[in-house]
């Protein structure tokens, strides 16, 4: 999906919203874990449950994985299951030497056909380069992270500037892409540090985790965080997926996500009509 | 396997030799390419060939997850053929929150129980944790990577100090753990960069990619990055698998293993007599 299409469907549905699909085996209601293919089966239910409220879903690749070769067949299911109109990301936050990148680039662009995935930046450029090949694809590069360990390296003073590791991260990684084909990852958590990134990059999409479960604020973000095109993708993962744990659990989701896309509508009402 | 038996094994071999099992589909024999698990099939050759020189195999997750499915059965049954003498190492460079970085802590040391994984440091203390929660198990995280975007980050000046990125993050995550169960990778084109290393770490491993094709000077390697215990693990990859690309493959991966590790035999005559 390109920029055009993403903004389009940012602006007709009037929502950001992208929802994580962290699917967990042990967390799922009791009733799906009897069936062969749970994690499949409660995403497709999550999948029609939010499809109207949501312009993106997000799939975090460790939920699958831990799971085996099983795992990575219910992640190849659930994507096929998106319908073509929401932006697919792959939260794998790979990241190697250029040789190695390109492998993970076509796992997740060719092999899995998603339209962006997590890629983390300690290893410099020609580690990110090879994702930014792939014509229509999405880059999301790790900045500003919503934990706690975010603190231990990613606000480290570089030099005797001012300048923190994550701003010159996005400082630099901003040059070696377009807003075409780079996002970056900023935590909702730090939604006071959003203003100075759209500093650095006014037109950058940023897809910000944190809200939900780890207590961010929706308002904050949609303010300092959006731009003219929209500009956000703002992620809920579990605040969703487990809003219930029983038989109710598609209507509780729908139900949820509900409430944050007409906090965003409202956001729309109010700052970009 | 523990540090004890881990310096034992080095120690009796008088190797530090780390066979990198980056295996490349496209670069395998030809005849080889025909069989219906080729993959498996050439890593079963090329163990066979380098067992007795070398003390560790490291599986670069990237060429496997690149061929789907069939890659992580390729990998299963890859790992499943090393022999418990050796290190396993799943070169895999995961790191997100806690919460997901335990999910893939249970992909690599419990699904596919590797014995060490790599972990990308940017997202701090808790996206680390979790895989040194394990007994036994070693975490090995980035610290000076040999590829050239090394420089982009991981060299940049920290506040006022003489202090780099690297160097900072090798300080910091040091103290999360002990030379028992956490490792660091540096790369062995940074050779001349070992010696300071080692002023901060005079005991965890090194696990030191960069020697054959990338350039690296295993003398200086040795001489820098070992210390008493043997203390590092020195990757070569292409240089062996693909050393000769017809039916003399196995013969020749043997040889060129067997050449480095007779340089670190010497070493060990000359330096840790």
């Amino acid at each position: 999906m390109n920029r055009k299409e993403l903004i389009a469907q940012i602006q007709a549905k009037k929502t950001f919203l992208c929802v994580g699909l962290d699917t967990d085996f042990i967390k799922l209601p009791y009733h799906l874990q009897k069936q062969p293919d749970a994690v499949f089966e409660f995403n497709k239910a999550i999948i029609d449950a939010t499809l109207n409220h949501c312009v993106s879903y997000k799939i975090n690749t460790a939920f699958y994985e831990s799971m085996g070769l099983k795992g990575w067949e219910a992640m190849e299911r659930t994507l096929d299951y998106i319908p073509k109109s929401h932006f697919t990301i792959a939260d794998a936050k790979r990241g190697d030497i250029g040789n190695t990148s390109s492998h993970y680039a076509k796992t997740f662009f060719e092999i899995f056909p998603f339209d962006a995935i997590t890629v983390a930046p300690y290893m410099g450029e020609d580690s990110i380069r090879p994702f930014l090949e792939y014509e229509n694809k999405w880059t999301i590069v790790l900045g500003l992270t919503s934990n706690k360990g975010a603190s231990d390296f990613q606000r480290l003073s570089i030099g005797n500037s001012q300048e923190r590791l994550y701003t010159q991260v996005i400082d630099t990684v901003s040059a070696w892409g377009t807003p075409d084909n780079l996002m970056f990852v900023v935590g909702a958590t730090q939604a006071r540090d959003l203003r100075s990134i759209r500093d650095i990059i006014p037109d950058n999409f940023l897809l910000v985790p944190g809200i939900g479960t780890q207590g961010g604020c929706l308002e904050e973000v949609c303010k300092y965080g959006a731009n003219e095109d929209g500009g956000i993708l703002v992620n809920v993962s579990r605040a969703i997926l487990y809003a219930k744990s029983d038989e109710n659990f598609k209507a509780a989701a729908a139900e949820v996500a509900t409430k944050y896309s007409n906090e965003m509508a409202s956001f729309f009402k109010e700052e970009m009509a």
